[in-house]
């Protein structure tokens, strides 16, 4: 995102971090300064935000929401791409106070995803189903996984055991992580699994859309893999006792799974998603259909995952920075969607950089 | 096996066990005398088997060598359905010093399996090629295993992680256990899987026969669950550090395995062998194949696994009893089985407790 942002010669970009080796890594040589802070202290980051106009966030989930709240301390617009447990929409009242136009899940799902509903949900009558495929694959599909992870073990294992809010006859319902298992086809990646998680996030609440549901996609085999280890009691998080000692298997689960599912370098990895969305306009049904296929870039070493989310976060900055999106409190991106021109200036943003959203229905 | 020696009326049965509560079941009820006793101290045995003539062993594995030795030291035949690592014909010299019979591996497979072996070896020319199928499975299939065992975890683990030896163009070979994975169809019970494991044991060394493999059955999709378990490392029992603590993956998966894989009280099992073996004899090829299906005595509470161990025992035990098999030093049943009648004898035995070996061609 910071070269991405400099590249633009628009920005004047600040890098901060708490690791030095962080702030050496080439992506991070054009920013016009860099800064060693700890990030985890929310005074040190409101600080650091009143000497900006605009903060992109990218923290640890669990730092996702005090950073939120220590820009809109500082009256400072703020782009996220944290993926935090908590409601963003608590630090509402306080944004719209200070004067901040603070975005949320600015990734590509939550993100891109929100982007797409809200365009919709904007511009037909009323919008009867929505669906989003989506996953992060490694490009070789090797060892017993076929299956490699850019985040720990331990949080691709939340996505298999948070149950699943999701929305079917217009109300909430729950499931189960990895229920409604179906099987898909992609051109170029052949047959791929999805399943219910729980990724809806903000939409259950923002949208009036009596079916939807968010699926994660793997190579087909996963899902039984990881329901086997979850019905063995592999991935609790109690402790139980083993000669003595007390261990949580969850534990020593994720640290065998490391090895396996770490990405080795210059190992490549896929981000497939497809988004159904069924509208109502003037009485006629339509089906639209978006599929993103985007594949690692061996040429800058980039990740797909963070060309997909990195670049869906930088085109909201650019929204945010020139007053295209200009709505004071915190918005999820199907606020975002819903103004005129915003969906499409994300897309030819993306459609720059390489990352293209097909409309193939 | 003592409700059964005893039933017969010729033997007069003493049961001794270091558990109180062993000795109060209702199948030891008939035996003539019930003695308490460390079985685990060699001299115990000892002076033990010096008071009777003919001694059943069923110990654990960890102490089936000792207890054998312990028997031939007082001069005693011996009838062994313990399952032990150490290589029996090291006590064969000493069994012979000492006039002792002393039969190993005599259960079901190994046992009954090598009696079959054994036979055809003596009788005809030579033996091609030899398949023993083998597998203890619960009657009713249900959760994820469709799998339950008598024993602990950790020995049937211990089943799948052992290199298996087998006889290929005439050479011991050695692959992974669980290899070799193929479907088999049987009457009343369906498609089951095998997959080889290291049974063979004192064939590898007491036949020629340059095709011989020991498989073990279960219902599809059990072998493809352990090898996923095996490959994610929960087998292994080298301690691993899980948040300060060494934990060995093998000791918290037995665990956790324990309550899906015990046979609850009243669920019955299967017992399901197939034997194959090829032979010439005066230029004449033959496929035999032998057939098992014993299934959980609901009216004694007796397990399947019990009854096809316990009176391929008691048939050898009368063997020796009555002179039928008399070789002094270390036999196993292949030795038997060389003997003439005495298969026919175990046979009608086991017949005569309907259990049937049925030959189908």
């Amino acid at each position: 995102m910071v070269a991405d942002l400099v590249a633009d010669g628009e920005f004047e970009v600040t890098a901060a971090d708490a690791s030095p080796m962080a702030l050496e890594r080439p992506a991070v040589a054009g920013a016009a300064s860099r800064i060693q802070a700890d990030l985890s202290d929310p005074a040190t980051v409101t600080q650091l935000a009143a000497d900006h106009d605009l903060v992109v966030g990218a923290v640890p989930g669990p730092l996702g929401f005090q950073t939120m709240k220590a820009v809109v301390e500082a009256g400072k617009h703020y782009v996220d791409i944290s993926f935090f447990e908590e409601d963003a929409f608590e630090l509402d009242a306080f944004a719209k106070e200070n004067g901040a136009v603070a975005l949320t899940d600015c990734g590509v799902a939550p993100g891109l995803s929100n982007l797409i509903l809200g365009y919709h949900d904007a511009t037909a009558d009323h919008v009867d189903r929505f669906v989003c495929y989506v996953g992060g694959l490694p490009e070789e599909r090797s060892g017993p996984f076929e299956y490699r992870a850019p985040f720990s073990p331990i949080d691709i294992i939340a996505e298999y055991t948070r149950p699943a809010r999701y929305v079917e006859a217009g109300e909430i319902r729950i499931a189960p992580a990895l229920a409604q298992l179906e099987q898909l086809e992609f051109p170029e990646v052949g047959t791929l699994e999805a399943f219910l998680t729980d990724g809806l996030r903000t939409l259950v609440d923002t949208v009036q859309v009596p079916d939807m549901r968010e699926k994660t996609m793997r190579y087909p085999g996963h899902a039984e893999r990881m329901l086997f280890l979850r019905e063995l009691g592999l991935f609790s998080e109690e402790p139980i006792d083993v000669d003595g000692v007390m261990v949580a298997p969850i534990q020593l689960v994720s640290k065998l799974l490391f090895p396996f599912w770490r990405f080795k370098p210059g190992e490549g990895d896929l981000t497939v998603m497809r988004v159904e969305v069924d509208t109502v306009t003037a009485g006629e049904s339509r089906h639209h259909v978006y599929d993103l296929l985007d594949r690692y870039d061996s040429s800058t070493d980039t990740q797909s995952m963070a060309r997909t989310t990195g670049y869906t976060c930088t085109a909201m900055v650019r929204l945010v920075a020139r007053g295209a999106y200009s709505e004071v409190g915190v918005s999820p991106p199907e606020y975002v969607g819903r103004v005129a021109g915003c969906f499409e200036s994300v897309l030819a943003d993306l459609q720059a950089r390489g990352v293209s959203l097909v409309k193939s229905s």
